[in-house]
């Protein structure tokens, strides 16, 4: 099978890739070709099948995406995206680059006609939702969305809802988690810390802890991100019926949880390097996202992840570390 | 103070626009100048100011909004779309005029520059609802649209938020129950009938009942609409808050209490107008529709409507039928 990735370049297209070239296949089909597309030309993975392909070209660019599917891939991922601040910042882009991109992409595939109907996963957000929420936020929540980023995301689902409805494609959203621990350097996201305070003392740096230890999140592991992406890109969608959005199961802790489960995995000393620096800008934005979800109708279709903060941070250790850390 | 309305030569725009004309005034400003703006002409009402401007136009087409708010109207009713029938059949079409024609709008508002910030009353639906749903649909419940048309309000509802929550304007989304007694001829929508049953038995003409006597739907009367704009169009809307869409009141009743309120203000001559062809077709439609709904946050907000059939029925004898009927 042909399997297109927009946004292959980002943390969790690599990732995803990297899992199609190990496995060589998706559910009971082998792999012919993957195609990467980004902004920025996607690196193949080591051990990547010949047959991954890296586009560059700009979704939100009128004839790309048609140009994107003339192959007809038969799976779409789609993680195409400018992310939350980006958005919020640049109001034009972030509608033209999340929503009209979409848009572009859904419309091309409706247009190549009745005998190409793909499987089209695309990845939401918690984002959708707005504060004042229920403690544990159920699956029947409506989405008031703070973010244009947010925004975006729920227009992008409710097309692509419609789209499917209408049979021009086999189309899921999944809404991920706040994807933790985050590999790579830290970033300026509000939300880098709950990565930060974990990866940075596991390579011995100090890391900055800007919010209070009872800040409650949903997390989960980017090992798990792909296998929300495997599952939704294999299950039998008649299971799904006409609600194809589902929020993704995740964890919910607190720092202080976050913390302990440090000291447990890593010990004390990996703890200490944890410095608290609180910032009344993060306390303030982080006070305003979800802290827990009931997530039952995607884990009631099958989709997992981690039963505890530990369990996080030695997929972290595994899968990023070679299963070593500085003391 | 000067007032466009888009969409404003409908049944909803016409009454809206007559109540402007009687009244003279909106809240404490007196009304300079209403523009009727529609594809076809608005015909203005009797005693309408001559003031009432009609324009003809179409909202989807590119640069046709800069040209309607070139006069910056202090306030706009947006009203125009096309029906579910219509957008579930063209689905190009919907997406056009229903989302491109709005954003459209939002867009030459934002665009228009930070001295411009009109309030803005967006007409949505509870077709943004799928079932299945609660018994009574409340505030927080998501919106699962199964129609391009519902869909196409829902993204509204999202884009006029988001527009609000950055200042661009100061939006307020209003989702209508089914208008009832709509006055004109029978209409082909598979809703006709909630009116038919009503109107033209009054009018001495029979009418087709197609559905069971146990369906049970929600309404309002047309001057109740118009209530709704108008309250929407003067309320203090940090009183609202960031979640922009409110769903109206209404009342919730089954067919079988129509008919009862029917014989208990026009008697049973003119329910014996009401002739039972059951349809399958109209019932399988009707029974994904909602029932019912506890519109807590509008009611507190102080949007009313009618507490009971017996007084939807007087409201269209007093509004249409200059108080007569046909016994």
């Amino acid at each position: 099978m042909h399997i297109l990735v927009l946004g292959g370049a980002g943390m969790a297209g690599r990732k995803f890739i990297e899992r199609l070239a190990k496995d060589g296949h998706l559910g009971a089909k082998t792999i012919a070709k993957v195609t990467a597309q980004d902004v920025v030309a996607a690196q193949a993975p080591a051990g990547a099948p010949s047959a991954l392909e890296a586009a560059v070209s700009d979704l939100s660019v009128p004839g790309q995406a048609e140009a994107l599917i003339a192959s007809r891939p038969e799976l779409i991922v789609h993680l195409a995206a400018i992310v939350s601040g980006e958005a919020e910042a640049d109001f034009e882009k972030g509608y033209t680059i999340n929503l009209d991109g979409t848009r572009y992409l859904f419309e091309a595939i409706r247009k190549a006609g009745e005998a190409y109907k793909p499987r089209l996963v695309f990845t939401s957000s918690i984002a959708v939702f707005g504060a004042p929420f229920h403690d544990k936020i159920e699956d029947e929540f409506f989405t008031t969305p703070l973010t244009s980023y947010g925004t975006q995301k729920a227009i992008s689902e409710l097309l692509l809802s419609d789209y499917t409805r209408r049979g021009f494609f086999d189309g899921i959203s999944i809404r991920f988690p706040t994807i933790c621990v985050r590999p790579g350097s830290p970033n300026k996201a509000a939300s880098g810390f709950f990565s930060n305070i974990i990866r940075e003392p596991l390579n011995g740096i100090e890391a900055v802890l800007p919010v209070s230890d009872q800040v409650r999140h949903w997390h989960a592991s980017p090992r798990s991100a792909v296998n929300f992406l495997i599952h939704a890109a294999t299950i039998d969608t008649n299971r799904i019926g006409a609600r194809r959005t589902l929020t993704m199961p995740g964890l919910s802790c607190t720092v202080a949880e976050q913390i302990e489960a440090l000291r447990k995995v890593a010990g004390e000393g990996v703890v200490a390097r944890i410095k608290r620096v609180p910032d009344a800008t993060i306390n303030g934005i982080v006070a305003g996202w979800p802290q827990n979800f009931n997530a039952a109708r995607a884990t009631s279709l099958g989709f997992t992840s981690e039963a505890s903060f530990e369990e996080i941070i030695r997929v972290h250790i595994e899968d990023e570390l070679g299963g070593n850390f500085v003391k």
